[in-house]
């Protein structure tokens, strides 16, 4: 340090402020213990409404919150006042801290109503952190705007996933549904493919004079060093052009020409965050500005589309990034696969998504952290909240502390996904799997009569009854708690409590479910009394936490996409066999021959039922699982047969709950979504 | 005040509080003078690329802004580091506060490649506040992502709207595509419309046993006081029902039974923020599942639907929601208008519209504040900023402070609407207007050759060339300042100066900008120089405000919809007559007879003439206006006639910018947006 002319006290301060900053620096590094601050609730009876509990409580600043859970001022980004997106840079401070406890919460097979799954995820972290003061953070998804408007109380024909409720677990200030815009980047970036192939077909189609020539960002093949695809040439140079790039003509002239979409099953390409069912099957192209190019195609929900995919397995921006580029949205005409890459969108589409990778921060009704990140469904997609938003939790909790992370619909569907291809992208381990069961479920699954949304629930679900309990335990609960075993993961079984549930049912699932192989079974009451209810389960999921989990995939990437699929069918949902349509058929061995054979598997099937049919509960057996059709997200990196006659867009019911939703323009208030 | 059992010194502090207490509530609901500081900016020569200047700029923190223009805390809610979204309730703490002046910047009639209209707006005010020290600000309209990945330097085919330069002026922090989400929440609300249609007509033809009883909120249909649409009754009960609510049952049954939508014109069903013109003209709802209900229809972009249209007129939250509810989506079967009300959809819209209502704070690159809020396009929406963002500017400013807010394209188009549909809407009145003029534009309309995105200017662009020069001004210009005084209103001509532009040309056009009716015309050079560059605008601008203006509209609204448009026609573009297409003839008729005529007009015409022809020049006369087809949008409040082929979804071209656009994952630097 060169100090010339400056005097020797001067100089000391200097030295001293600069000593003092390193060390400010060094600190800044290091990993923060926590100070959180837990919010009292004051849990009444009888339960107010969940609107009622929300407004009641004043939610801590969210920079509050983020100083108490250790992170630096500059790793978050506010968005209103109880929410804040936070930075990926916090990995590389905490690269050397410690991972905490990984704990994944997957439910049996649910009614349409829904069994609370996470709500017993808020009230698992409620009890951990502000009960026992572990530091705990939970880890759920963003809720889906389609399904908001839909099904009261279902909300949404194919999935409950996180309801309102939950939300209204979070925050209470106004709660604003498009969060922090994540679903809405996506629609977006979704919709700008789309819009960029058919631009792209009609161009090449029509003006065979003017060609935009077009070379992957593939090293392959990079020309001259220079991204070549901002170059439009006059259609006659193209054969002088090629043989100045020294490339084979045939390569190229597929590259440049006529994209051809259809047929192999990639990429969906228009999205919107809506259950509009008209979109499920369109024309498009019948102006007569588009020359008679009038192809059909569909709408997907966005929740359930390749980007919403890649948004949840993505472990950075960068990678991020060549995932989206590698989506393969068609095949050229001698049927090499087309990329977004190729198409020259792929930095756009990483510009438009570059917010939507950085986890929100919100918090509990409680004052204890939860990242909401992500929001794909469980039936129609991999269901699980993203990767990296547990990755920053699990720095975030320190060693001793626990993450809480959901798998959405019943652990056939979510929990498997969430093994066999979030695990497997993320290298994330779990400790524990914590299973929710609720009466009501258990007896639909022992014989007990339909359960469906807007109507009133029979007597059986009402009343005690131990026999439908025992025969729904012994099917469905014991299945689920086997399924969770073959991946080798202990399992606590927590019974939701309803206030119509007896001590006799409760006492008697708890039992079953440990004859059944949990670790522990317990009942848990945060509904009605927050954390504090859930503090049984918190103590049985840290005792589990602390036994040695024995993790394994239920296949190896190596095993063929029909093996693969027809374990998942005959292990987990307890189907003979597989049935293949010859469609299904075609495309995986397409499939095989591009090299795509060794990507997992992300089953599309219903909820309702551990098989392909809805009405089929307990533990079905006997049954042949039909293959309708199969997709490949290969940016994702899965492979998504579907299974029956699942749709990935949903429609809205008759009486939609919409109707019900309203909003005072004076008092800003809300009414009508909870 | 009761203090039995207090001490007096006790007694005496706490009355001093309430004291201190009162005189912070009363002072925190008084205007606040400005304490602004200004950012250096560092003019270089050469002038560097835009995304060069705006990164060499640390903006002020949001936080900081808001404070030295006199917001108070809890009046923002902050998004991100750069972005605030300021809430409403600031217009009824400076009720009492009188506005500043309020300039409308709008423009001759622009070449393909724009004219620098929003740079402009942003020298102004960067002169208005940081030299001329003059509370000012600048209000814009957000940039739809469609023309963002279209046509570089145009941006988009239909619009050079605000264009990244000018985002770049704002802020330099890594720039979010999505600002604060408010064209995500138009996209969402105006695609539950169409799920809620889509959804309804097909249960209500298919599902004649379950039907969902709808009443109106209009007081006229409420009946028995509760919200009827919330009942779900057997078909076979219908008729009692309604004897029971004592209605006729014809009358009911066109608002229960199936809604035909088609064939009048209203609402726009499906949106999306993208280019993508093979959603021009679709057929829908051919899955199996619609039950052959298949119809057409289309998609248009989401700037120039409706509800973005409500978005920019609306004055608070309740008039928002009203004009939702309001909104006509179609006709029932005996030909009554049906409405989002009716549909029981419109609390819905309001709750997904509540956030995007509060206008944006951002800032320039010499730190003066800007609203970003709402964004339709001039030449297929109204194409002005918010009322709301205007009327918050202007309590903003104090008395003595300037608004400066901007209209789309052409005086022609962008001005009219501003004056006959925004300036109706909101009471307020303009002081001046700035009319922005390029030495390019005015050759191009003096007779110089074609101008487009992408191919190199000619040299007539590039030379002096005053012949070319004043018959452009003789022309268009003239015409443009004509235009403006017909509304009574004085006009400043703002030369854009080039680095081509000759000292001969810029005083010619200034010369003759006077001759032509101007109170001043003074060249700007803000793209080189910064505010600094504008001063003499600013000066000018400053005089022309403490001129008397004497508004007036062109048309009452007692005017027939056809002699409305033929007044603009001919009044405005210089037509001899207007033709009306028999559909638009028949739509007309409806419209009156539904009571729509004392709507204003909307015209969606090209900006690239006064006429509807884009290569007809100058000032062009002898031609008859085809007005090819009309929609009415009854909630935004005003028809909306297309003139010959104006499509309302843009395409993209060959080579769309989008190949240019660019991430780096490390830096997370974004390369190509501008």
């Amino acid at each position: 340090m060169e100090m010339s002319g400056v005097g020797p006290l001067t100089a000391a301060l200097r030295m001293q402020n600069v000593v003092q900053s390193s060390s400010r620096w060094a600190q800044g590094q290091q990993y923060r213990p926590w100070t959180l601050r837990s919010l009292k609730l004051q849990p009444l009876s009888p339960v107010p409404s969940d609107i009622e509990i929300s407004r009641a409580q004043t939610p801590k600043p969210v920079d509050q919150l983020a100083q108490e859970i250790g992170l630096l001022q500059e790793e978050t980004e506010a968005y209103g006042r109880t929410k804040a997106k936070v930075r990926l840079s916090l990995l590389d401070r905490l690269r050397e801290q410690p991972d905490g406890k990984y704990v994944l919460v997957a439910g049996i097979t649910p009614t349409p109503l829904g069994e609370g799954k996470s709500t017993v995820v808020i009230g698992l972290v409620q009890a951990l952190s502000a009960h026992l003061k572990l530091n705990s953070f939970a880890c759920l998804r963003q809720p889906s705007q389609g399904p908001t408007f839909g099904v009261k109380g279902q909300r949404g024909q194919i999935s409950t996933h996180i309801s309102m409720l939950e939300i209204s677990m979070l925050i209470n200030e106004s709660f604003n549904l498009h969060l922090t815009g994540d679903i809405h980047a996506i629609t977006a970036a979704n919709n700008l493919v789309a819009a960029a192939i058919d631009a792209r077909m009609l161009h090449e189609a029509t003006q065979k004079d003017k060609v935009t020539v077009m070379f992957s960002r593939n090293p392959g093949w990079k020309i001259h060093g220079f991204r070549a695809y901002s170059i439009l040439i006059p259609g006659v140079f193209l054969g002088m052009f090629l043989d100045f790039c020294n490339l084979k003509c045939d390569v190229m002239y597929e590259l440049v020409f006529y994209i051809y979409i259809f047929g192999v099953g990639f990429f969906r390409l228009v999205v919107v965050d809506t259950n509009d069912r008209f979109l499920r099957k369109i024309t498009v192209g019948q102006a007569s500005t588009e020359k008679g190019h009038v192809r059909e195609t569909q709408f997907d929900i966005a929740v359930a589309s390749e980007i919403m995919a890649i948004l949840a397995l993505a472990d950075g921006l960068g990678d991020m990034k060549t995932r989206l580029g590698r989506m393969v949205v068609g095949s050229s005409r001698s049927g090499q696969p087309v990329t977004a890459e190729d198409l020259g969108v792929s930095g756009a589409l990483a510009v438009l998504m570059k917010d939507a990778i950085k986890p929100t921060l919100m918090q509990t009704l409680e004052g204890s952290p939860v990242f909401v990140h992500a929001g794909p469904f469980a039936n129609i997609a991999h269901g699980n909240s993203s990767v990296l938003a547990d990755k920053l939790a699990l720095k975030l909790v320190g060693e001793d502390g626990f993450v809480v992370t959901e798998a959405g619909f019943g652990a056939d569907i979510g929990m498997e996904k969430f093994f066999n291809i979030k695990c497997r992208a993320s290298g994330l381990r779990p400790n524990v799997v914590v299973l929710v069961a609720t009466v009501r479920a258990l007896k639909m699954h022992g014989g007990g009569p339909n359960v469906s949304a807007g109507s009133p629930l029979p007597r059986e679900y009402i009343d005690e009854n131990l026999s439908l309990v025992v025969k729904g335990c012994s099917s469905n609960l014991r299945k689920q708690i086997q399924i969770a075993h073959l991946f080798g993961v202990p399992v606590v079984v927590a019974l939701n409590v309803f206030k119509t549930d007896t001590q006799a049912e409760i006492d008697l699932v708890c039992q079953m479910a440990k004859e059944s192989g949990a670790s522990d079974a317990v009942p848990c009451h945060h509904w009605a009394r927050g954390g504090r209810g859930s503090v049984e389960l918190a103590q049985a999921v840290k005792q589990a936490g602390s036994q040695p989990s024995h993790f394994q995939f239920l296949y190896s990437q190596e095993t063929p996409i029909v093996e693969k699929i027809r374990m998942i069918a005959q292990k987990v949902y307890g189907a003979d066999d597989i049935e293949l349509s010859p469609e299904a058929q075609a495309k995986i061995d397409y499939y095989n021959q591009q090299g795509y054979g060794k990507l997992p598997i992300c089953m599309a099937k219903t909820h309702l039922s551990l098989s392909h049919l809805p009405e089929k509960k307990g533990a079905p057996t006997g049954f042949t699982l039909p293959i309708r059709d199969i997709r490949a997200s290969i940016g994702a990196g899965f492979i998504y047969p579907l299974v029956g006659t699942m749709s990935t867009m949903p429609g809205l019911p008759t009486r939609p709950c919409f109707y019900d939703i309203d909003l005072d323009p004076v008092t800003e208030e809300i009414t009508g979504l909870f």
